[in-house]
């Protein structure tokens, strides 16, 4: 059984949490927008010269390598290390893991070195980096096979001691001892740029009102950021109109319109 | 009396000012359409390579602290003292003043080195740049006491010789002689980011195209703008849809629809 | 006689291209919507660190120097000549080209060094590169005679081996030896900041498909943004709401939709 999203998301408005961003060139307008939609406050702050003292002040840090350069993951550090020291939950978004040696290798650095409390990324991303590269091909190639990504799921979230989700047609969600998949949200998500980065600034919104419950918090935002995308695609007008629609219906949820979600997601234990 | 804003929006439209911004990360792609919906031209350069070569060949200039870095830092003041040097007003927001040192010791070079023409913040930053830390708490305590607002406006204005905006559910501006308060806009517009950061690039939009008459170019721009966001929350569809209603229906003003608020708007002298 | 546009359009959204964007601060965001609006995807990345990693696994590059800087010059060059080496194609979009030393000493080092397959930029930018200061004086200030920028156009894409494209109330398109003339699109999207950006953008997706066929593929894409573009504008809210129109009619384009366009657009031989 799980908690009551419907509840969490009154308090989280009410605590109003406030997100630094480090994050890519591509979303920084529209995951600032995500942010205050899903009832948190942004700020965006980049310079080695202030990120710590950025990080120190917030309730949640996300750092998203979409447009990664080797000084963006000094700061990245440096920020991650104030964070972890006040306990303030972290979010890693690790955009194109595998693509580029400067994103694999920033990646890793990360995990070690600043020890996010959630990473949230898609299919090929989380398999890549929780199985190497014949595991993902095999995400990719035999059809996506349920099984083979909860292991995947679940084995990043035990190996880095994170609540770990992998995104896509279902969420996978887990801390390493429990898995919860979500079925839910709308294809036209996949269609528009920066849906998984405003996926991770809703997560971020959540950890960061929820510090306790990073697992739950973790569900209770995607499952707020699916419905938003249901409802969005139910009167879409288009591709284009999506994003600002994804907004709207985010920033209109009621925690009423939660409740039947409650029923539907389940834990299993591991 | 205030001057006629709507022969001045005929005026400004078709002067179609050219606004150099060197601007933050989140806002570069919405303040450049605001400084078209508000009947100018933007052009974004930030190198230091490059920039004092376009501020000197355009007709206002936009400092905008919201994602800063050193490198920015001094691009800024280069920009700004190459404007200063050819009379063009430079129009400064400070977001995030009182922040990071960063934010805070920039904001104190710029108003040293470029002394900008206009300086437009909310009611903390406005405060706290006017009266220290003591009394911006004051303001966020006492629950926005208008006078102390009207004080340290005019007190900004008249320390750093420039016209201040504060803006928020009430706009002030003054220019240390005269204040004028402005109660306008809708509580829509704070709930989208950039919304600031729209309201200083309309002002500069403004004061470029009447560099003579800096007070009433600035209230102008500020009652244009409150009126645009008015008209937009109106029909708005919501949260994310907002933004694209708001530059509409800034694009959409007539000089017809300023004329009520010509005869609400009253300057105060000190 | 053009080719099929509209099997192109089929064809393209099968390939599903990949699109290297380096490009300004001001349509990061947009450009990665409207590379996915017109059937490709898009990745973007900046660093030098790994912009030739990118490069070589990608099907397309963008070249856009909006809000240039001198690193983001070497980046474009090593990602130019990695994606040179492997045969993509390459378009740049020279914005501002002429208005800074930067700007117009870059555009002349990426035409030497990377040699790119297409060339963008609207009237003034075309004028001016292919002719210098006193032609695109003429161009702007003798109503924009449309022998002269034929002439332009054309004599730009043989000096530079390249196709070249003029954008504006009328596209013309050349690679040397033929001129293809194109009237269509609105108004309306010259009210916009990014729609020469865009239609960059969208040039890529189609070339990269194409990389046989670069002057029509080329004409192909300003036909479907042009068509997209009258479309939005037919029930458009505002300039605000337009950019997301514009998105909206590109990605819901049919294949059918571009069949009257083939026959009334023509090439030239020269």
């Amino acid at each position: 059984m799980s908690p009551s999203f419907s509840t969490m998301l009154v308090r989280l408005r009410e605590r109003r949490p406030l997100i630094h961003h480090i994050t890519n060139d591509v979303v920084t307008h529209i995951t600032a927008n995500a942010t205050l939609a899903a009832g948190a406050s942004p700020i965006m702050a980049k310079a080695l010269e202030e990120v710590e003292e950025v990080a120190r002040q917030v309730d949640g840090l996300v750092l998203n390598i979409g447009t990664l350069t080797p000084a963006q993951v000094e700061a990245m550090k440096a920020a991650g290390k104030a964070a972890r020291g006040e306990g303030i939950p972290i979010v890693l978004d690790p955009v194109g893991y595998g693509f580029t040696k400067l994103r694999t290798q920033a990646t890793h650095e990360l995990l070690a070195q600043v020890k996010p409390s959630v990473i949230r990324g898609n299919q090929g991303e989380i398999g890549l980096l929780a199985g190497g590269k014949g595991a993902v091909k095999g995400v990719e190639g035999k059809g996506e096979d349920p099984r083979e990504m909860d292991r995947l799921t679940v084995e990043l979230a035990r190996r880095e001691k994170a609540v770990v989700a992998m995104t896509g047609p279902e969420d996978r969600i887990s801390d390493g001892q429990r898995l919860v998949v979500l079925r839910r949200g709308h294809p036209a998500m996949g269609a528009i740029t920066g849906s998984g980065c405003m996926a991770t600034a809703v997560v971020a919104s959540w950890v960061a009102a929820f510090p306790d419950d990073l697992l739950w918090a973790t569900v209770g935002a995607l499952a707020a950021f699916s419905l938003a995308g249901e409802k969005a695609a139910a009167h879409s007008r288009g591709q284009g109109s999506f994003t600002a629609e994804l907004l709207d219906a985010l920033a209109a949820l009621t925690p009423e319109e939660l409740v039947p979600l409650e029923a539907e997601i389940h834990e299993r234990s591991l």
